[in-house]
C-alpha cells in the first residue's frame, strides 16, 4: 500500500522514537548511586510515566492554565520521590538532573537511518507534548535528522487535543491530509485521524519494558501499520512539486 | 575577544544568511523568459524588499492583525507587476512560484560551514521575520545544518519588536544573555540588545548588490563584528554543561 501526497512526516517521540523507559531508568541509577540509596528505577521510571497522562489532562480540559512538561516532569518526581521513601535523599540539582534525563533519551536503532531516507524526499519533525526547549535538545542529542520540531507548547494544550495537530498543519501551511503522524500509541493516531491528518501506528512491544502492555497494531486504525521507520519511506509516493 | 556563556546562537535569514537578490532575481527572470516579457531583475527585486519593512510596520504597530510574510510578498508583488507595467502578464501560478522564491534562496558560502561548526558545541536556529513554513523549507533547501527554525510567526507579531526575540528565549527556556544573535542589519542588532541578547553585526557588502548601501560594522554596537559565520566558533567559550 503507497500512502500518495503527503509532505510532511510528523512523529511522535515518547515511545515512538526515543525509549524513555532506558533513558529515565539510567538517570535514576546515576542519581541514586551518587545519595547510595537503593532505588527500583525501573519501578520508579513506570510510575513516573504513569503520572503523564492525568498531568496533560488537568492542562488539555483548561482546568489548569498552560504549564509545560518539564514542569509537570518536575510536579510528579517532588511526589514520588516521597511516595518511594527517598525525598529527603535528593537535593534541587538531583533533581534539576532528573527532569533533564527527558531530554536526553536514546533512539530506538531504526529510527535514525528511517528518518534520513524520508529526510531526502518529505519534511521530517517530531510533534510531541515535550516543550519546545525539551525537543530541540533531545533532537540533538539523539541525532535526529529532522527539518525542525513541533511541539504541543506551541498550541498551548496537549495531543490528543486537536488544537496540536492544527496549529501543526497551521504553521507548515499545509492542508491535514498532506501530514502523515507517526505514533505508536492509539490515542495519539486517534487524535490526529480527528484533526484529518493521515496515519501511520508504529508498533513498539518494549515500550513499557517486558511486562508492559504496550498497544497494538491490531486494536488501532489507522492508514498505514509498521513495526519501524525504515519501513516507511516505501510506503510513500514521493510528494509533487510545491 | 571570546564571549562566555552562550548556549544558543540564533541568526537572521534574509541578507544575513542567504543572497535574497541572487535568488529572486533568478526567478524574476525563469517567469519573465516563460512570459516572453522583459523585466528589469535587479531592479525588481530591489523594489520588492523595498516593500518590506513598510509592510512589517503595519503589523508591528498593530494597525493590522498577523498576517505571514508569504501573503506581505504577495501582495507587494501584485502591486509591483502593476507598476513595472506587467500586471497583466502574470497569472496566479507564475505569482504564486515568486511568492516561493523567498522558501529558495542560495546561502552566502561562509553559512554552511561556519553554522556545522557552531552546531556542534550550541544550538543553532534561525531567527527570521519568515513564516515558520517558509523557513523550514529554506533551511532544507539551502542545506543549513539547524536544530530547529524559529519564525516571528511563533510570536505573532515582527522583529525589531522584543516579543519575538523573548518568544524565542521562552520557547528555548534559556535568559536573554545565553543567546547570541548573529544578523547584517543594524535594525536588528538593536532589537535584540534591547531584549538582553548578545549580538554579532555580520557585515554583508553585497547583499543589496554593487551598487546597495548596505549597513556596516562602524554604524552599529554589538558585542562582535564579523565577516562571516566561520569566523564565529573562534569567538565563543564552549557553553557549560545545562
Amino acid at each position: 500500500m503507497s500512502l500518495e501526497g503527503i509532505r510532511v512526516v510528523a512523529f511522535d517521540v515518547f515511545g515512538t522514537a526515543v525509549d524513555w523507559r532506558t533513558g529515565v531508568a539510567r538517570a535514576l541509577t546515576t542519581a541514586a548511586d551518587r545519595r547510595g540509596v537503593e532505588l527500583d528505577q525501573w519501578a520508579f521510571a513506570d510510575a513516573w510515566r504513569d503520572r503523564y497522562h492525568p498531568a496533560l489532562r488537568e492542562v488539555r480540559t483548561g482546568r489548569r492554565e498552560w504549564v509545560n512538561l518539564d514542569r509537570l516532569h518536575r510536579e510528579s518526581l517532588d511526589d514520588l520521590l516521597e511516595q518511594f521513601g527517598v525525598g529527603d535523599v535528593f537535593d534541587e540539582r538531583d533533581r534539576g538532573e532528573l527532569v533533564l534525563s527527558w531530554h536526553q533519551l536514546p533512539a530506538w536503532e531504526d529510527v535514525r537511518p528511517g528518518l534520513r531516507r524520508l529526510r531526502a524526499e518529505h519534511t521530517v519533525l517530531p510533534l510531541s507534548n515535550g516543550g519546545y526547549a525539551l525537543l530541540t535538545a533531545l533532537a540533538k542529542y539523539a541525532g535526529l535528522p529532522v527539518d525542525g520540531v513541533l511541539s504541543a507548547e506551541l498550541a498551548g494544550t496537549y495531543k490528543p487535543d486537536r488544537h496540536v495537530y492544527e496549529t501543526a498543519t497551521r504553521l507548515l501551511d499545509v492542508q491535514p491530509d498532506e501530514v502523515l503522524l507517526v505514533a505508536a500509541h492509539g490515542w495519539d493516531i486517534d487524535g490526529a485521524r480527528a484533526a484529518g491528518l493521515r496515519t501511520a501506528f508504529l508498533e513498539r512491544p518494549l515500550e513499557k519494558g517486558p511486562h508492559g502492555l504496550p498497544d497494538r497494531a491490531v486494536d488501532v486504525t489507522s492508514d498505514l501499520a509498521v513495526t519501524g521507520f525504515t519501513e516507511l519511506p516505501d510506503h510513500l509516493a514521493p510528494p509533487a512539486a510545491h
